[in-house]
């Protein structure tokens, strides 16, 4: 169902890993990066005690927090060396508690463009057992800057 | 503009100072609960180096849950004691930088139900001159359940 | 990737049909019910001159119609007899101008619930020389009322 | 709460209403401009048999489509002459079923901006006996496309 998408930078994946390492909120609520193609990124956040909301699940706000990088990388893997990419908007739908062990959060490219880009992702929890539920869906409209001094990814 | 709303827990700023003191993505944000009226409540988080994107600026997934607890606990603040609240979707435009020296969320409910209330959320940026930019708006869909063993705030 | 999902209502269809004829819009905009399935709706709508946007597209609105209407059905299919299903929100992100002959919206259900109900459509254009192209992507929170007079599919 | 916007067209209300009258779709669904001012902008849509949904009220899909409008026109009162306005997306809630005799759409800019702007459109319904309710709320990003052949309000 997935279109193949082709990087403008072959080294798309280290500009990647260099950006997510700059997100200081990624290592603060304890986020990784697992994946990193062509139009598709993956985040893994494991289930910590500073994340949680008042029942014990993950906060809506931190399983956001990864979908919307997940979103953001994945259309940085086809942007051009020189580009920022910032969130415009994104709308999350949160299907089920975030109560497992793991989550990930897997961000794909649904349509590149020059200047706005739209992106989903979805965010899993993963069991120990191998079950996986889905816990959440956004969709994200992310935008393009060029050349505009300290927004380069 | 707004509705006066009349709350039906007379402890109802009580039971969201509780709720929220729970949430510990909260303190690890360093985000704080500024205001609790019936129907609004804002939340406060300075600028912190732990809480970035990659160009400096708060990350959009801290701004977003904090602008997502606010919507949640003005939500709260009319809902019947036993009432446990979740976040069943949102969307937030995030209209500029999040560069400012401290943020407020400010949350308000637009219509509340039993079932399902809508509440919005403004994100400012305050800075020590005096000056207030937007930074967000947030649109939610806040889910009532009673009654449900573990998810009572 | 899509789930299989059993309809609790062996007569689903003749359902959906009844509800859309009634839909008064569809009619007037042009559409169709084109494929009922458990969780998966498609609706069709051809160009014509009535619905369109000023640059001569056809009208956000009219996408977004059967659009909408595409992912309520797509809910009907597995909801009890005696329901009526209502639309609380939903997104839609509109990815390319809607010119081509006919759009057909896909929708289908992706998180069955009790009460809430998460369902996405996409749109496609459709030429007669076999092009598609996807124009819209929907994601909708339904709702199903019970026992409502006056409010049943 | 709304800022003052300075048109930059002094004939931003014809460009407006010859906009609008190009839109077919609105003539089709019984849609009229009322108001027409800097950054807001107000569509009337009566009750009418054809334009419903399913239970007797005015179906989702017409009520998102003067909101749209609205919205769009609101965003193009403050564009450059040569400029056309395209809907990026939106996301709506529908508050209350649209059973009253008449809808007013009333859509105003939220952020303006060069390429993006943020509208946001209240959709009320109005009685003869001077009741209003609102009915929607829709928070969309408008897309401004200059020099573009047939894509000019």
């Amino acid at each position: 169902m997935n279109e193949v998408f082709a990087p403008r930078d072959p080294l798309f994946a280290e500009r990647v890993r260099a950006s997510f390492a700059r997100q200081t909120l990624m290592a603060t609520l304890g986020a990784s990066l697992a994946r990193v193609e062509p139009g598709e990124v993956d985040i893994l956040l494991p289930h910590a005690p500073g994340i949680l909301q008042q029942h014990g699940f993950v906060h809506g706000g931190a399983v956001t927090s990864i979908a919307d990088s997940a979103a953001g990388y994945a259309t940085l893997t086809l942007a051009p060396v020189g580009t920022g990419i910032l969130t415009v908007e994104f709308k999350i739908n949160l299907l089920a508690p975030a109560k497992a062990a793991r989550l990930v959060a897997c961000g794909r490219v649904v349509r590149p463009g020059r200047t706005l880009t739209v992106a989903q992702t979805e965010v899993f929890g993963l069991d120990p057992d191998g079950s996986r539920v889905q816990v959440a869906l956004l969709t994200a409209t992310m935008m393009a800057l060029e050349g505009k001094a300290g927004v380069v990814d």
